[in-house]
């Protein structure tokens, strides 16, 4: 295949922002001492600490900084703030969709072994959870909703999410591992009692990942032993992937507005070109704008199965995600394809494309042309 | 003070090894793809991944590598296995001393409070389990032994530690969290069934950890979601960090004699040296030797409080760490001192000084006078 290869698996993992690299490299290459120490380059590492600190309260607009906790990613933050609820709640109910990620479902489930209840959210055929139609329990309650959809796109309502939880008087999970940056957050996080975000997928490093525990709020640490992240979170903390992350962060609060606008372009140029190359494309979740991560596309290509056309894919030059964003070992189809009612055929067919903050529409030109390119050879080499 | 600082608390944080640190940064020039796709840049990813696995495997000289996980660090590492016994086994009897590290204690006292019995191993005055002491219960059970003091530096007998456990037919789970590369493991990790491992404590990445889990082994995985790491841990790969601390192991399975000889060097002379300055110095925990991590000194100057001595020391060009290498809130007197007999007042003056694979001896030359003339100092200020 002529051409450079394009790599439109970004979700998944891609290269940090230059920001964040640079920062990264600025404490890798000192001295490395931990923050939690009497000497002095105890005191400059605690002063890096202190400043990705007060970055990251600044892009999610929230005043406590010290509520602010440091994780090793997406998946310890979706699992501290859900256990972390349960261990402090003790009983209670826990209200949340069938097509989270299997790190929310995972978490879930472990409450519901140890006695809670779950009232699951309905979804529509977009995605789009339908709050009308959950009953609010009584007692402690926690709702969890997702920022955006890792396999459908759908950006959902939080204002509506916020309302239910205060009608059930529930407390809110929001899981922002997917959509943070590329959706806007709620001014000062309002009504949002738990938020865990995933560096990595806004340009961060890997191994990064932050937890926010509204003051006041049940919870209890789940990494215990050390006192570091102000009693919240055990472990030496991992300086250079904090730093990236809060210069990651300040990249976003700055230039987050041009970071969707490019992506979001990047996005209608990808779809409209794919669904003029190859007609029986099918786009799944809410059309791009508002209601739609811009740097996510999650398309199916019928009677395709989605591996086999991710690998010609690759062999076209075009990397992609074949299926779900994240796979269980019971999952033989995406749960959000199955919540939506799209057809079987459809639910092994899906594949995402998924951009980076540095993701053109002119980078992207070449893939319409690719796709077409893929789906003809795997349908010559399935035909009889 | 005329000369150069001497940072001597590299085991709460140092500079990353020149190895490890060039195999981070190509991973992080890269593409940054996850290992988990279908794609060319997956599958770069993924070998990536199994050279560094394989490197930790040949490091610990065990053959099933896919019972490594890589984990964010030792707190992790230490939970995720005592937890995950705790998980598997539901109930049963925890040999642990009263002296481990916070990350040990706080995951047995959770044990304890789902039902665990808990047993003590009690401890000699340099800090030697005495396992004739201890009484093999029944039913399932884990012995819970580091491999070198976090305040005292004792290496523990492990030859006698899988004795114990096997008359208590209970398991064994190493915290190597400190000690590993310094003290040599037993060849194959024989009689051991857990193995924790903090990687920036031998001149890895921050937010990089190893757990062992031995094949066969009763442990449940602790974080839940995807599939990575043979579904004992999931979250995306930190590759960065992986891959660094697969190549700091391989440099000290070819340089850790030399490591472990300079360092080794560098503690005697120090020790020799303060001695001869300060004659009232008093080291804790086994003389330099085999029982004693080469990378530690843990010292009290008799009547002057650590962390005033290590805030004067830092003055005088020396950054050590003053009390315990990790304490928690409860904690007034660091657990290692009270359990080998010191005098409170010893105890409050306990000072680490910890040296990295990079120390030698001619580099910690200056110290004894510069101890000697923060002791002289502190001691001035304080008289009446």
């Amino acid at each position: 295949m002529a051409g450079q290869r394009i790599f439109l698996d970004q979700a998944s993992g891609g290269p940090v922002l230059p920001s964040a690299r640079a920062a990264m490299e600025k404490v890798l290459s000192g001295h490395g001492a931990a923050p939690g120490g009497g000497h002095r380059e105890a005191r400059e590492s605690l002063e890096v600490l202190r400043q990705a600190r007060n970055l990251v309260a600044d892009f999610l607009g929230v005043k406590d900084a010290e509520r602010i906790v440091f994780t090793s990613g997406g998946t310890e933050s979706v699992q501290s703030a859900i256990r972390g609820w349960g261990e402090a709640a003790v009983r209670g109910t826990v209200y949340v969709s069938e097509m989270e990620h299997p790190a929310v479902e995972a978490s879930v489930r472990r409450l519901q072994k140890e006695g809670f209840l779950l009232r699951r959210i309905p979804v529509d055929g977009e995605g789009r959870l339908q709050w009308m139609k959950v009953k609010p329990g009584s007692g402690p309650g926690l709702v969890c909703v997702h920022l955006a959809h890792h396999d459908v796109g759908t950006v959902q309502d939080l204002r509506e999410a916020v309302g239910f939880a205060n009608s059930a008087k529930a407390q809110l999970f929001l899981d922002a591992t997917f959509g943070a940056g590329w959706v806007p957050l709620p001014k000062g996080l309002e009504g949002i009692d738990l938020l865990a975000i995933s560096g990595h997928r806004l340009g961060g490093p890997k191994g990064s990942g932050l937890l926010f525990v509204r003051s006041g709020f049940p919870w209890k640490a789940q990494t215990e032993g050390g006192r570091q992240e102000n009693d919240q979170r055990a472990g030496t903390e991992n300086l250079p992937a904090i730093a990236g992350l809060g210069a990651a962060l300040e990249d976003w609060l700055r230039n987050g507005g041009n970071f969707r606008k490019t992506a979001g372009e990047a996005q209608r140029a990808l779809l409209e070109g794919i669904r003029r190359k190859v007609p029986t494309a099918k786009l799944h979740g809410p059309e791009p704008g508002p209601e739609r991560n811009p740097a996510h596309l999650g398309m199916s290509f019928a009677g395709l199965e989605a591996e086999a056309l991710a690998l010609v894919l690759d062999r076209v030059g075009v990397a992609v995600k074949g299926g779900s964003g994240c796979v269980t070992r019971e999952m033989q189809i995406p749960p959000a394809m199955k919540a939506t009612g799209a057809a079987p055929e459809e639910s092994r067919a899906l594949i995402l494309l998924t951009l980076s903050p540095e993701s053109g529409a002119s980078a992207v030109t070449p893939v319409p042309d690719r796709v077409s390119e893929a789906v003809e050879r795997l349908r010559s080499a399935l035909s009889e």
